[in-house]
């Protein structure tokens, strides 16, 4: 098992788990335009956004999608976890605690001052283990979005 | 008045502004370090967020940082509006309304899925403005931070 940046050739694995977790999050599946564009922002000439992969023997098991924002308060660039997702068959196994430690890394290596993600208020499994990484909630802030159509 | 881009000769004013939201918001002052940075961010060769600011006959009266971030859910980029601040005496003469119409004319040029923001939960007004404007807090979803020093 380990970390490794996604590659091009990834992606019709990583694919497969953006649908799982899609499943998982009771959210719809990318269609044939969203599946494109996300190949192309991911491994176009100017990246959107980073992907990390857990590969293992059987293949990729697990992602993480990732990207740089920037917090005004702290004048230091943060990583925005957007998405981190396993396989169901090798949770609990430390795959996440690898993702983490990867991340945490890229983070400290990029002089970063925070690390940030959302996770739904029913996954309790993901609360507890950020909780675990000394990680905290939110509070005072309300987070707003406008979608266009 | 008007909005348009910052120019690095702007930073001294917006410095002073974003000081006046520091106190607004209850929150410490950038240091010498942090005020370095900001600028370096804001106007170095690779920007790692841009600033709008609103022109007034008497100089600069307000400022907005932003950046794009990315939803893997819509695969397309969010604009991510991280800071907004307008001073206090000409706050309600719809400074703020001509912000936001800059922000969905960058959005739309940038093909963004998504325009998103925080807000302290007691700033009613900024949230009055928001809900006004169509925008909806965030359900379902913890935003979670880790700190690093």
């Amino acid at each position: 098992m380990k970390i490794r940046k996604a590659k091009k050739s990834d992606f019709k694995d990583v694919l497969g788990l953006i649908n799982e977790l899609a499943v998982f999050e009771k959210l719809p599946l990318p269609d044939a335009a969203a599946r494109k564009r996300l190949k192309d922002d991911a491994f176009g000439k100017k990246p959107l956004f980073n992907i990390l992969v857990a590969e293992t023997k059987k293949g990729i098991a697990g992602y993480a999608f990732y990207f740089f924002t920037y917090s005004s308060f702290r004048a230091k660039k943060t990583l925005y976890l957007e998405d981190i997702f396993i396989t169901e068959n090798i949770r609990r196994q430390g795959v996440g605690k690898l993702f983490f430690k990867e991340l945490l890394k890229i983070s400290k290596k990029e002089k970063c001052g925070r690390m940030e993600w959302c996770v739904l208020d029913w996954n309790t499994n993901a609360i507890n283990f950020y909780d675990g990484h000394g990680a905290e909630p939110l509070k005072e802030w309300i987070y707003y979005r406008m979608n266009f159509s």
